[in-house]
């Protein structure tokens, strides 16, 4: 970068005084420290060593010639220094100093060692802000702008070395097995059906329309991979910055991380032993539980290895029996119930005939815990769309006429039939709720499938309804390849149900997964019954990674496009696929791991925020550099493009 | 990313036909290789083998019952097919194939083995452009839009593997070495006082000014490195993608990547010790030569080890031997000489006054290879300001009155004398031109660096001049922390001095370069003499990578800002790092590495562009993808923009 300055002839006429030399000089000279605090123990009683880092805390004044401080390395390990000399007379909390003394037995220790300060150098000083800030420092959460300061904290340190690692075995395992890493471009082209894509504007005009163009950040490097495997690359992966410009939610970055790849002649079943191999030794080696679980074939629940990989579940299972196509297994008996063969059904709406329940066993002990937690569940905030009805039984009286409660969705032929099999006792609660067919379940997650999440995300329910705290792993598989679209209605539809379009539809995943090869004539009759060739990891709820199948056949491919997805421009906006498609590509499948979240699940913490090094805000914001910025008119000019007038 | 279909009324009214179901399944389904063409010598005589792979060439029909075919496999090796069954009979140049047979030994060979085809499936049949393309395939130089075709050749396998290996090297050492990767944002902030930035507008508006918002990509990591050793972190490493919306010449990219390093609580020699560590074994393992050579203390060549370590050149060596702050010591003696101390001097512009030269000895054997090679080097559109004056010596009687010629540029005092040192021969050629002071050399480089430059270009100048075909490796070093503005005069200036503002000057790498400390007084009544903490990594003639000590001092880095660079919003741009010095940030140094030239180089391709998967086209396009594209206003809208008035 090239800085201009202006009035070289000024140089006398200074706003700013040059800061003395001694001092300045004396910040840039520095020796190596000759240890670090990790390591001392090794060294000799009453050698001189040199130690760099930070003054910790105020350090103390024991008495007139007696001072003690802390001294914390960039391991975040600290030490006690012990002044006679006054040295620490000035320091502050955050001074980069460079301490020089010898290491000495602490009194009141058998082990630990203290410096005592010979000499020491203050190589930056501090101001006073983060000594302001020091509460923050106690419980770990600096507001945000002073992301610099949480970062010095021993376990954000750690967190960044520990994602290093993580990155380095998920490369040296993908090398090994013979995947290459290749960068893709990250200057792409706008595709726009896609989810909002982040646009950069080029200097350059369309010489037929005379109009701007721009570039489109990706929002994976989907198409470029599958070029790859077009261009005779058999194994390719990358850790690839990805994009999306959406409505931020509290755990959505607009730019993350994923493990991209993808491998020529292969189907699904290669791509997903080649995950399983890259992804249970993390588990293994990472996690705080070491290990990482699955259902066997009898479902219960076992450590994955070669006798019991990770256990497969149709789209349709999870959906029936979790309510959602991302289950948390680690629940993995807190199931759903369709009620259909105990001939109850919904009536309120005909595509959703199905009445299910679910039924927490055990839920309380007293009014006020039932109450408690009943307001959570019941909160519509917490819902997409219906809440289900919840009925706590109180009593022998509820346990027989729960259904009651039910009767405003739900019809029941024969509902102390039902009674029987449920054996409801007090202290129970059951819920219920309506669904779409199980052939055609696009309603994700259901209104049962969301109160269970609610449920497992609860301190409450972990502790009741949780069989284990290690993470549990399945396959999901068998999506359906297309989704109808849904209809924007009224604004606040939580209380009603989801309706779809009956002309449109949308690739549940991308346009360029295949379709299920026994589904296949079905694109022509009825899309929407057609399984796709994809495949998600989900591992305790959350969906690590997805990956399908791809379509290499430029003839199929375009038949999606145009005859299903009704894409008008695609071969403007897909061209460059159709044709390497048509020049020779092979088959080929391949996935991708959404890296941010799998490092945070890895280092056992919530929010993807904490495995991020500069993370953006909810509203899309860098709070320590300050951007987004406006920028001048001038230079958005050079782009051929200016402010909107009302702007 | 989801896709919109529409009419999902009208499947029955189809444009396209759904492709017929046998062939399109056979196509997915597929066996896995048994087996490589790498690997077959290994293979039982007569063992079944199943090979994947394209069909290299077009089949050769032999006799009725008997075609040849060529089968190349993903690692770009190729095998004989024999087929007696007729299966090749419709193959195509790039069908992709599963190819079943028998290998047996080639009848007119010992070794080579040839496969017997017993079926064969095609996978994915190719359209005749392939073919139409044969003859690139053989110059292996497609058209760019064809790159995935490219790619295929084994030349470009080659290249990715050897770029994926090197990535990996790069990793394991520094990891080795304690440092870790971090990822930086991409959506960064704008700075514009750098080169141009490339913009990327957010849906944010300002709430002060209501304009629209735009992040900026960055052109490097440098502020978010700092701010990471601001964090806490010792040792940071990133193969960080980087950004520049700049004029595209032949070998630049708007998007590329570099080796981004950064070191806490070290100086400039801590940081050069690290990147020899880091890229002379990269020389051993992957250049041609696997070797690199320094000079050593008396202007040898010898090969970089302990002993030897890479060599310290400073920025006023560089310029007044070599007239480039990037010499090509491949050719260590062809240096240009100063001849002041002969009492010449340049008099046609006071502030170039030092005339000097540079003497081709045995530059030509005969007229025609004179007038040839002349032509080259006095061609004006090959420098970028003057065209120095060139005098071959074709007799006795040039090699006494050559000084003659230079008459127009530069007085001479004793020009018997010089000529009595200079020892010109018949066949030799001198060159002259004039520059600035020593301790003012900002012209870079001067016109005699620039014709050294192109006499070790051409191969009439490798041949005669360079020394060694090895690369050279060279530290520079002491470079001006800051240089003057250059004035833009007239359009066509290659005639011309360059001429320098007097009330200007810019920072000569960046703003956050350390002044050397002896210089640090000179802040203040001469910066254009203050030397920066800089270094420079230049190998055979290129700049490999730079790094500097930083400023950790707020103060300081304000005072420079402010008063000598005269940026006036500094605190609005750079506040967030001046905030980060002020609250304990340590002394750190670094370094980057144009990591696309490094690759070419150890691949040992003269472009960039061969070592990129997608390289974008001199004027910034995607040729493939096909993009910078004009995106629809409705969009732009959602920004805040739209397009200026007159597009």
């Amino acid at each position: 970068m090239r800085i201009q300055g202006s009035q070289f002839h000024t140089w006398s006429r200074l706003l700013k005084q040059l800061p003395p030399a001694e001092s300045t000089i004396s910040k840039f000279t520095l020796q190596k420290s000759t240890i670090t605090i990790n390591n001392i123990a090794g060294v000799a009683e009453n050698a001189e060593v040199v130690l760099n880092g930070w003054i910790d805390k105020k350090p103390k004044k024991i008495s007139k010639n007696l001072n003690f401080g802390l001294l914390r390395d960039h391991e975040g390990n600290t030490l006690q220094l012990v002044d006679t000399k006054s040295l620490l007379k000035h320091a502050a909390v955050e001074d980069v100093v460079q301490a020089r003394g010898h290491l000495s037995p602490k009194k009141d220790s058998d082990s630990a060692l203290e410096l005592k300060l010979n000499s020491m150098t203050t190589l930056n000083r501090s101001n006073r802000k983060p000594s302001e800030l020091q509460d923050f420092k106690e419980t770990g959460d600096y507001p945000p702008e002073y992301r610099f300061l949480q970062l010095r904290l021993h376990k954000y340190q750690a967190i960044l070395k520990k994602r290093n690692s993580i990155t380095k075995s998920v490369r040296d395992t993908l090398n090994d097995q013979g995947f290459i890493e290749i960068e893709t471009p990250l200057l792409f082209k706008s595709t726009p059906e896609g989810a909002r894509e982040f646009l950069v504007p080029s200097r350059k005009v369309d010489h037929n329309s005379k109009r701007p163009t721009f570039y489109a950040l990706p929002q994976s490097p989907q198409q470029y991979k599958q070029l790859l495997i077009a261009s005779g690359v058999n194994k390719y992966f990358q850790l690839a910055r990805c994009f999306r410009d959406e409505d931020l939610r509290a755990d959505r970055q607009p730019e993350f991380t994923q493990i991209d790849l993808e491998m020529a002649f292969s189907s699904a079943n290669d791509v997903m032993q080649v995950v399983e191999k890259l992804l249970v030794p993390l588990w293994k080696q990472y996690s705080a539980s070491n290990s990482l679980l699955t259902l066997n074939s009898r479902g219960r629940l076992v450590s994955v290895d070669k006798e019991d990989p990770i256990c497969h579940m149709t789209y349709k299972q999870a959906m029936t029996q979790y309510g959602i196509d991302k289950p948390d297994l680690r629940a993995p008996d807190l199931k759903i119930m369709d009620l259909t063969e105990f001939k109850a059904r919904g009536y309120t709406n005909k595509d959703f005939p199905v009445f299910e329940i679910l039924i927490l066993r055990n839920a309380f002990d007293s009014k006020e815990s039932l109450q408690q937690n009943a307001s959570y569940f019941n909160n519509a905030n917490n819902y997409n769309s219906r809440v289900p009805i919840i009925v706590p039984i109180e009593d022998e009286k509820d346990a027989n006429n729960w259904f009651e409660k039910f009767m405003t969705l739900a019809a029941f032929e024969n509902p102390k039939l039902i009674s029987k099999f449920l054996k409801l006792k007090k202290g129970d609660i059951i819920c219920g709720s309506t669904r779409q067919h199980s052939f055609s379940l696009f309603e994700n997650p259901t209104p049962l499938g969301r109160l269970r999440q609610l449920v497992l995300d609860s301190d409450w329910g972990k502790e009741r309804y949780q069989k284990t705290n290690k993470d549990v792993a399945t396959w999901v598989v068998d999506f359906p390849l297309f989704s109808p679209k849904e209809k924007n209605t009224k604004e606040d539809k939580k209380y009603d149900y989801p309706s779809y379009c009956t002309d449109a539809v949308t690739s549940t995943h991308h346009p360029f997964t295949m379709v299920k090869l026994s589904d296949y004539e079905k694109l022509q009759t009825n899309p929407l019954q057609c399984s796709g060739q994809h495949y998600d990891l989900v591992v305790s709820g959350v969906e690590v990674g997805g990956g399908s199948t791809r379509i290499h056949d430029a003839e199929l491919q375009d038949y999606i496009f145009e005859n299903i997805l009704q894409i008008k421009n695609s071969d403007k906006l897909f061209g460059h696929l159709l044709r390497a498609f048509r020049m020779g590509t092979p088959p080929h499948a391949g996935f991708a791991v959404g890296f941010d979240r799998l490092c945070a699940m890895l280092c056992g913490t919530e929010s993807i925020r904490d495995v991020i090094a500069f993370p953006k805000s909810i509203t899309g914001s860098d709070l320590v550099v300050g951007c987004p910025t406006v920028v001048d008119e001038k230079t958005i000019n050079m782009y051929n493009i200016r402010y909107n007038s009302k702007s």
